[in-house]
């Protein structure tokens, strides 16, 4: 029989349909993996292939040669089709019931790679390490902007995750609200600490720790473990040991520790899985709450391996057809061959 | 420049993305409508079709002729890979943080009617409402259930809205626990009650009706309308105009008025969009709430043409590529050939 598990720090619940459940190496994507595999280099019809400079807005930032048009390693630019843009105010306009807000604020690209074929888990940890640097930049960039609230960085590879583009690359958007979403997620943070004192990511991570069954990687800096509550197969978080509000609260020392781990994280479900669809998903404290002792920044890895359907729209409880303890396992044998 | 717009029934931002909008007919999905198109009317491996009811668990409900197996025109069984089950108890067993309960609940399915290739667009009226008997039939089944906390109703109508099997079918879950999300909307609704002693859905449906730009179709019982801060393209929701919490209110004469509604609505999805891929959700208000004077059950059709990507994920903020005006007048455009 399946069973519902409560995610400690939103909760939810979720139904782990063991009835259902696939084998870990059931997950694999045997089509995608080819597909990227066929990936040239280069492609001159990509705006973010070296040359190609003047098919995207302009440069806000880059990692490089600062007097050759096409000679970096990392570079970003305001999104071509934002979503959110600086022209205008954010105050509300309202009509009755209905409240609107112009679309204000910042979407830009961080390309991580010259290379059209070079995705994380293909890079050296050097060059993982320039794109945590090139993504921290902006982050200070936007945190600096008046008017942000909030700072979403996030990753969409393939074409399940919703991207439309190959050539790798990050997104960061500063929005001029704070989401319903996250507040809900905070106040459960901020009534677990009025009642005991403690942070509930911590106090998760510690019980994770314990249990052991869940955890793919330990250091000391981070964990990196599929949760209890997982809303779907393969889901993976990247958990600071040390509690923090903001990615990232130390910056460089940050990016450089890192580095290497979300490199063999996403360097496992590449090879583990395939070469899978996935989003990647930075969770940081809302900017006007970075003050507060109940935030605990991380990340969150989706693998977009499920469909979530209609009882998912309905009742927001997910139905995860794997086993963390069984797929936390696979993932911690799976070995990455050295980088190129 | 874009546009946030806040849901007033949940208090979440939208962003309207006007830079990227496409046109209405733009989302048509060629692909899939040719799809259907070539499907056969029997399928000798599907199990929903008439004389394969040995594939599947024992019937628990039909309209038909109760002497032979294969002579039915609405046929509802169990789930064969039930998320949930009626066996075991649901008290929640803790470990430290981590809550959890046994996979208690129903899962079952609504097989529309005998023909493999007749979905709802293309039935007659009265077929339509022989479906919405079963399913009111089922959900009183499950309401009478003891341990069953809320009902879900869906349809899952695509590969893109996570179905694997074409056989037109609805699906229902009985769910032994009050999901966060169904909680935090409740919560929206009783504080605007608390504030103005009303309902938020019947103001803001006076406040779609008084627009009118996002309305597609009017009866004295329901309005069919796409919603101000709509997070997906083609968004619809078929709200009753009489107030009540829970689906259907008024059972028989609720399902003979809402066929002929539900019908022409995802006729107009159909032939508009080429048969596109959507999820259909009844909300309807938990058993225990069923007396609260805030709830107001309602349909929700989600097309599944855009999707959901790390953005989404991490700030739950939809990014909505088309407007609402624009898609509404499109599909109060829609003219609907007769039906077979």
């Amino acid at each position: 029989m399946s069973q519902l598990r409560q995610d400690p720090t939103t909760r939810e619940w979720v139904i782990i349909a063991t009835e259902r459940a696939r084998r870990p190496h059931d997950f694999a994507a045997a089509e995608s993996a080819a597909k990227s595999a066929a990936l040239p280099s280069y492609n001159a019809t990509c705006p973010f292939c070296p040359g190609n400079e003047t098919m995207t807005p302009d440069e806000v930032f880059r990692i490089g040669n600062a007097d050759s048009v096409s000679d970096w390693q990392v570079r970003v630019v305001p999104n071509k089709f934002a979503a959110l843009t600086p022209q205008g105010d954010p105050s509300r306009l309202s009509d009755g019931l209905f409240h609107t807000m112009n679309g204000f604020g910042f979407h830009e690209v961080i390309i991580e790679t010259p290379l059209h074929n070079r995705p994380i888990p293909l890079m050296s940890v050097d060059e993982v390490e320039q794109v945590l640097r090139a993504s921290w930049a902006r982050y200070l960039a936007l945190h600096a902007a008046p008017k942000v609230k909030l700072i979403v960085l996030f990753k969409n590879h393939g074409r399940a995750a919703g991207t439309s583009l190959e050539h790798p690359h990050i997104q960061i958007v500063g929005v001029p609200t704070i989401p319903g979403s996250v507040r809900a997620r905070n106040e459960v943070a901020q009534r677990y600490y009025d009642d005991t004192g403690r942070c509930v990511y911590c106090d998760v991570l510690a019980q994770e720790k314990n249990i052991g069954k869940r955890i793919i990687i330990e250091t000391a800096e981070f964990t990196v473990y599929q949760p209890f509550a997982s809303r779907v197969p393969f889901e993976t978080w990247i958990m600071p040991c040390c509690h923090g509000a903001t990615f990232p609260s130390d910056g460089e020392i940050e990016c450089r520790m890192l580095a290497p781990l979300l490199h063999l994280t996403l360097a496992k479900l590449y090879h583990g899985l395939q070469n899978p669809d996935y989003n990647v998903v930075f969770q940081t404290a809302p900017i006007e709450d970075e003050d507060t002792p109940y935030h605990h920044w991380h990340i969150r890895i989706y693998p977009r391996l499920t469909l979530q359907a209609g009882f998912e729209l309905g009742s927001g409880i997910y139905i995860n057809t794997a086993l963390p303890e069984e797929t936390a396992q696979y993932m911690r044998e799976v070995v990455v061959p050295p980088s190129q």
